[in-house]
């Protein structure tokens, strides 16, 4: 059960309203009513918890956890203890989110201003946000309805954000529209202005980012990650991606719909993603190539060329992955018999 | 045109003034006289935009442009398109770079301290500054004339800064003495202690940082970048050098003039760089090493000895440039020879 | 001399005392009474100063040191210029390490809370702590005796420190309980939720993550440094493990006591390190990974794979440094070979 100092389930749910709200099935229908209070990890679920099981490096946990029910696929489901009550799922991890955010659905948005907050008259700030401690919301930004902004947020003038974002503690906003139901982790800033100078004897000659940074909707960014404004063009982030923390991206990117992003994953200037893309951590890209939609970019690769849509990279320089695992291969086999000699 | 909410042209300037600020020529006389009110990339700029061609990439982009005027070198001038006046200039991105410092100058500094600024009285911040709301300003601070500093930013004790500096919000500075018209971007932390300690069984003995972070004039720091201070020696960062965001430069270290360091670059502790040495994205460096005056190093390249000065490296281990792309070219090779088979 | 803006020594120290603080044998009994005031680095120290070797690559700065006195190996006291006492120490930076401790011990914690701090009435601050201007502090947290919070730090509701922490300026935590004797560093980000989500054709499933952040006793944690809370799990960080500026920690994972890890490092989800675990500079761990105790992961390493325990590992993907090396050395002759072609 999670530690109540920080989280505080909804529920209980019966096995039934769990199948239903995750798509998964009950296995043995006299179960269907019993009563689950949270969800909880294979090690350290009890009897009233739900668990899950995903990764088959977890079957022996599994077999051995306490857990009152699991999400799990048909073809693991023999592997489970006696006792456990099975929820079938096709896919068990998104069967178990959705239960999970049944027990813990984001808190409700507490509106109020924090008498410490210092709103411009002019930012459009409505009545039901939540203003946290020591804010700064400079001129003629607007927020939509809902918004939560965590304590010594500073958000400069002119942002924009949409309804329902979450914005937390310790973030910049400058030079940004943001799209409803974003979410922004602590430390995170965006809109400053990107690394844009002409080189020269006397010193480099800056070069004014005139720019924006354009969020789409239900977009998540992480905890100390950076992305700068556009330099006359935008940076631009679409619709649902997911991007991890400390993750550097550059004046002018363009990331498509649905883009994944891990840790420490930086984009060099004019880069351009299609959608859904995924870039593993501390994966780099070169400035003003194309990565095709789907392409998959392992991690620390490093992309110097264009990727073709749906293609899996891997290196640097990055190579398909086909082409990279034999470039391994044939390292160490021929290191081994060097050895050999 | 940049989006009003955010900036807000001077100007206009006729195609003479910019030709003049900028050092590019005016290829038609006839159309001296023009006049334009902002410049814009090639895809959006119109009638009353100047832009520009620098990457070969985009000679489509100027053909099919609809900017009014564009900077461009002589030899490209031809795929111009009809009606568009040209300036002709050695180094368009340079040229362009004076004419949109000439429409977006900095935002002069208004003087003025938020209420909500905390200064302690023995500060010396002159009346010309500008300081954001919650600003922390402790004992014995010395700020130049006309320095800015964001909000949520904290300056601990006894930090200098020039004339003329930006700090931008969420900065943390300790321990440092800065020049003149430096720029630190959001979430810069400047001075605290580095990574120093000698290991041992019982727990690491921590050594006490006694130095400094020393930053020279017109230094660029990208924002939540790192500078941890020397140990007994000084960190120097020196005159003019651009850094990125998500950069991490250990104790000791040292960096010429006019560097520039691309994001997520790390170096570790006491090595050294000459003048205009340039680290391109994710690059990093051992500790106590030496690396040469102009030396420039590729993105993701881990640079483990010494780089003499003017050399290309590439790699990890780095090696120089010639040698890296022979070692990509005999692995491909091979691994396409096994294909074969 | 340390910069009296910003370091005041304690002392001064005779050679005798910082001896037998230190574990060091003074070599010419003579000097035993001789009085030190401070310790400096080989270069910039005078005959007030202590200094040390620790590293053959400055034994010329040793020779034409200034320093009174000197921690050395007795193997290298021979290189000693006249008149310079010696220490002699098995491992002169760890004697080093103890006498700077003495001239610069941490300032003790002046209690005090700032007048623009927000404190929650149902927190628990112990009266001897040192709260700074504008932090925020909510529900239910709970600090230990002799805390010190910089300034614009926001500690979320039921986070708990133990006794003698430092926490530096703009850092956030939430969903966390820390030992005693922690040190963060500015900017550090602990405890918001993972990068955890279900991949879906209509958007990304989050997935609550329910665990928290667990930090041992004596942890150090650097600046910008981004720690996530577990998923349901715990993060889990050792007692006495050092953390360096900008690491990614992901969700879930463990590291054991006295681990080390260099700047920019990252840790993908679920992988756990043994005890003493040392990773270099920017290396990368996919998630789900057991690293054993005492192993050691160089620079730039790419962790793909199980590490034993006491191995040392190297590249991406990384493998024992014996075979990484010769891979090294075999690419660089065939690359020579071509040449020779």
């Amino acid at each position: 059960m999670a530690d109540p100092r920080f989280f505080e389930p909804a529920g209980p749910y019966s096995l039934d309203a769990l199948a239903a709200l995750s798509g998964a099935a009950v296995q043995d229908p006299g179960a269907a009513g019993r009563l689950f209070r949270d969800v909880a990890p294979l090690e350290s679920a009890g009897p009233d918890d739900v668990t899950f099981l995903d990764n088959r490096k977890y079957v022996e946990a599994f077999a051995q956890s306490q857990a009152g029910a699991a999400f799990v696929e048909e073809r693991l489901a023999a592997m489970a203890p006696a006792g456990m009550a099975l929820l079938i799922a096709r896919d068990p991890y998104k069967a178990f989110a959705r239960a999970a955010q049944a027990f813990h659905p984001s808190p409700p948005v507490v509106p109020g201003r924090a008498p410490s907050a210092i709103i411009d008259p002019s930012a459009v700030v409505p009545a039901d946000c939540a203003i946290g401690a020591n804010v700064v919301i400079e001129a003629r930004v607007r927020l939509g309805a809902r918004c939560e902004v965590g304590p010594n947020t500073v958000i400069a003038v002119g942002v924009e954000l949409g309804e329902d974002c979450r914005v937390g503690a310790n973030v910049t906003l400058s030079h940004c529209l943001i799209g409803a139901r974003v979410v922004l982790h602590p430390g995170a800033r965006i809109g400053q202005p990107g690394f844009g100078f002409a080189p020269d004897p006397a010193g480099p000659v800056k070069i004014p980012q005139l720019g924006r940074v354009i969020i789409g909707d239900d977009v998540d960014i992480g905890a100390n990650t950076t992305i700068d404004r556009g330099s006359g063009h935008d940076t631009v982030i679409g619709r649902g991606t997911m991007i991890d923390n400390l993750v550097q991206i550059g004046h002018n990117v363009v990331l498509g719909r649905g883009c994944i992003l891990a840790g420490q994953v930086g984009i060099s200037g004019s880069t351009r993603f299609g959608d859904f893309v995924m870039a593993g951590g501390q994966a780099g890209f070169a400035g003003h190539l194309s990565i095709g939609g789907g392409a998959r970019i392992a991690a620390q690769s490093g992309a110097m060329r264009d990727i073709p849509p749906g293609e899996t990279v891997c290196g640097a320089p990055a190579v398909p992955i086909g082409l990279f695992m034999k470039q391994v291969a044939i390292l160490q086999r021929l290191a081994k018999k060097k050895d050999g000699r």
